[in-house]
């Protein structure tokens, strides 16, 4: 027990990665199951990170010349029916409401009544009703394109859920834009999944692979998807964001037709494509520890935590408002600061707490460093070095600083923590990526709790996809856009099952 | 036709109110009607709106120590049931899901599927799922006050809706709060009418009158309801945001109790407190005209746009290039600007277009203007003088100002439009004011298209009530905070319609 480390969350990564999972949403305080089957709770330091994920792309739609609206909550079940893909895509899985009143029956308690004349479904996405709405905005070529986000919850009927990654209900954003010509709607696909990227590598800090999804992953009544997956801690693919083309199918069901330049009707070309609250699934599998959540500082609620260190009353006073004195002068920066003054709490529990919360960086003040004019700066991460023990890393992760230089320092700080994660979790995934040719070296490398990123070739029938998932559990994630495939793995070959020939490798993987 | 001036709305107020108000919505393309009944569809300039109200009200929850968290749109229907009055005021109008599925009928139509044990409520407001989550998370004294609001959207089925103000979906917020005793929920519930009421005044520039409800009005399960009561151009009431207490009455069904510092189990005291979209219905009938839309410059999405005008490629080329330089200008003070260049537009038909949608400063640029070094700027009103016409009034919207008079001049005009729109409203609902002492009086006031606010004494039972409202259509809008009432009008009198004594008057009016 000496010599082992101890951890905050238990079990570790390497003891039960998914149960680590949900210690962690806990340890963290982010958010819990709640008494509505499937529907989850998320608590204030979870929805501060999903506000501060809104605010960004928020921005960046706005940027992109988007424009938020709000769509009804409910669709009618006709709508649905419009698009024979669509509603055998989402059918299977939707709250239906038939009723408008409750009333007391019999015995007394409550029973539905009020019955509509034809049900409701509750959105799983907004495309048709959307697009009904879109029928009557768009008459000519000059209200084109129309580009329209919305920030709402959904809902599909999920038997097997999990925290922020799988729920019933779930927070997102959908975009959904009309254009006057194919060219048009796919450049929007295409810089609005550049848009997740770079949200996901450069605020996130998570690196994604960009693709294609195969015909059968695609959304339901989309002619094209694209998509980015990242790589969680235990080899698994999470898709992160979708981008569609959705071509005439949905103008031709909601009758969205515009008058072209010529003077003749055409129906648009539509785009739609969201990301959600499961990115917060995605951030937390990335970086998280087994000491707990790691959050980059352009996402995280607070960034900086400050504890002082006392013994006397004295010494509580000149710490305390030292501690405040520092706070000040950091906030005058942009960084949002805590001052943790609790009372009859021990230093070592306050800094496991902001630790497991994922603060990025914290800051011990004692009488001592007081004394000396300096500051102890710990931050929540280094990027692990092979080989190096615990208390080696301990060390790299503490600085004593002079207290001028550590203030003066904070920006680069921060901009080395929100870089080294990115770092971290390329060579996390580099780890656990592997070229191959072969399905004895496939098998392999998926064997019990190995396994990542398989780059492969493939020719193969959707049918031969499921003997993959049958036989692997794996799926292809994306026909990747050329330049993400590793470059010693470019260029044509032949099918990994079938020994077809094969134009260009794709990423197969186990999924969440 | 040559003396009457033209508007862009028609009908105008006098004409037909209700009418005017759809078609200033309409006409500034604010929202409409879905094909989903009850619900509508919230527009980009309308959506912009209640963005901006969000990013004020959430600055000044978050300053009062409110975090932001999620909680399930669905309630199970037993939560419901388990507050008595609760559902009383609520299950006669809701959503009901009873469904979790949708299957093709034998004649290929969509038909509800796979029956839930347990119906669920679409939330039409959340004290009983949140009080649910309370009772987990409050233990101790330690964890009081436990503060916590949640934007949203809710259901109640209307089934006579109108636009933002009374609609079956709408966006809203709703905090939600529990304390250690009754004083500190109930300074609380203060505080936070007094946050509405400082954004109504200060922020949409609409005065309120702040008191209490009846019995009868108080939310349902209240001890108490606080309210805010804007009064529209037409002389009716609109309720904008209530406060509640609620005892102990929710703790108690969910069972949300505490140890308190004796070691001690408590229930907690309880507050909840919320504004909606109708906030954006209020700020439409509050200062529109009959040119549309009038907005406050703290709340507008555009601040100032810029027209140029132009006969020659060589004018159009300059003053476009004047009006970009002067949006520039304008934007480093932090004005969001409009430059609108649009071309085979005259410039008339983009004055009217940004005056229908309320935009609060608009600058021509011509080519005598250029020559001159001037700017002619425009605003969108001014407040009117009695007797005045419609020329005169025109006049002093419009002034020729030296270029950098009226750039530097811009704050100081924004700041005079913001305080001139509140006391424009105070103006418009004086004259609609009145102490009333007799019914025939009453009866006089508020007799075919009239009324207001009328003060009057008030010591009735809640039949009493019934019988004002069906001879008067009026109803007790609040027990007023004293302070609140005329100076006139404060102290003790006799009941107008019972004549028994009254220790202070209450506010009647009709009301949406």
């Amino acid at each position: 027990m000496a010599k082992q480390a101890q951890t905050a969350i238990t079990p570790t990564r390497a003891e039960d990665y998914p149960e680590w999972y949900q210690q962690v949403v806990r340890a963290a305080d982010l958010a819990e199951v709640s008494p509505v089957r499937g529907c989850m709770v998320i608590k204030p330091w979870g929805y501060a990170l999903w506000e501060n994920m809104q605010r960004v792309l928020d921005g960046m739609f706005k940027a992109t010349g988007h424009r938020n609206a709000y769509f009804p909550l409910f669709i009618p079940m006709s709508f649905l029916q419009k698009e024979a893909e669509h509603v055998e895509g989402f059918a299977k899985e939707c709250a239906v409401v038939t009723h408008h009143r409750l009333e007391a029956g019999p015995d007394g308690q409550l029973v539905p009544a009020g019955e509509l004349e034809e049900p409701l479904v509750v959105r799983p996405t907004s495309e048709t009703i959307i697009g009904a709405m879109f029928a009557k905005w768009v008459q000519s070529y000059r209200d084109l394109p129309l580009l329209i986000n919305q920030w709402a919850n959904v809902v599909r009927w999920e038997l097997r859920t999990r925290l922020f990654l799988r729920t019933a209900e779930f927070l997102w954003q959908e975009g959904h834009t009309a254009h006057a010509t194919e060219a048009e709607a796919r450049e929007e696909v295409s810089r609005m999944l550049a848009v997740y990227a770079d949200v996901a590598e450069n605020v996130m800090g998570v690196p994604v692979v960009r693709g294609h999804k195969t015909e059968g992953e695609r959304f339901a009544g989309a002619v094209d998807t694209q998509c980015i997956e990242g790589m969680m801690q235990d080899g698994k693919a999470l898709q992160m964001g979708t981008s569609h083309y959705l071509g005439q199918n949905f103008a031709k069901s909601a009758d969205v037709k515009f008058l072209n330049k010529d003077g003749q009707l055409e129906y648009v070309h539509a785009t739609s494509w969201g990301v959600s609250t499961r990115l917060i699934g995605a951030l937390i599998m990335t970086h998280s520890d087994d000491n707990g959540l790691i959050l980059p500082p352009k996402l995280a609620p607070i960034h900086v935590v400050i504890v002082p260190i006392y013994k006397t009353p004295e010494e509580q006073e000149r710490t305390t408002a030292e501690a405040r004195a520092v706070a000040e002068e950091l906030r005058g920066q942009g960084w949002t600061v805590k001052v943790d003054d609790r009372e009859g709490l021990q230093p070592g529990a306050k800094y496991y707490e902001w630790e497991r919360k994922g603060v990025p960086v914290r800051i011990e003040i004692g009488p001592r460093d007081l004394e000396k004019g300096s500051l102890c700066v710990v931050r929540r991460f280094v990027i692990e070095q092979d080989g190096e023990t615990e208390q080696e890393q301990r060390k790299r992760k503490k600085q004593f600083i002079a207290r001028a230089e550590a203030i003066a320092g904070m920006p680069g700080l921060m901009d080395t923590l929100q870089k080294d994660l990115l770092e971290r979790a390329r060579i996390m995934r580099e780890k656990k990526t592997k070229i191959i040719d072969t399905l004895e070296d496939f098998e392999a490398f998926f064997k019990g709790e190995g396994g990542g990123f398989a780059w492969v070739h493939w020719a193969g029938t959707h049918e031969d996809e499921d003997t993959m998932a049958k036989r692997f559990e794996t799926s292809i994630r994306c026909l990747p856009f050329e330049d993400q495939i590793p470059e010693a793995g470019r260029g044509p070959g032949t099918c990994i099952l079938t020994g077809k020939p094969s134009a260009q490798r794709v990423l197969m993987a186990k999924a969440y």
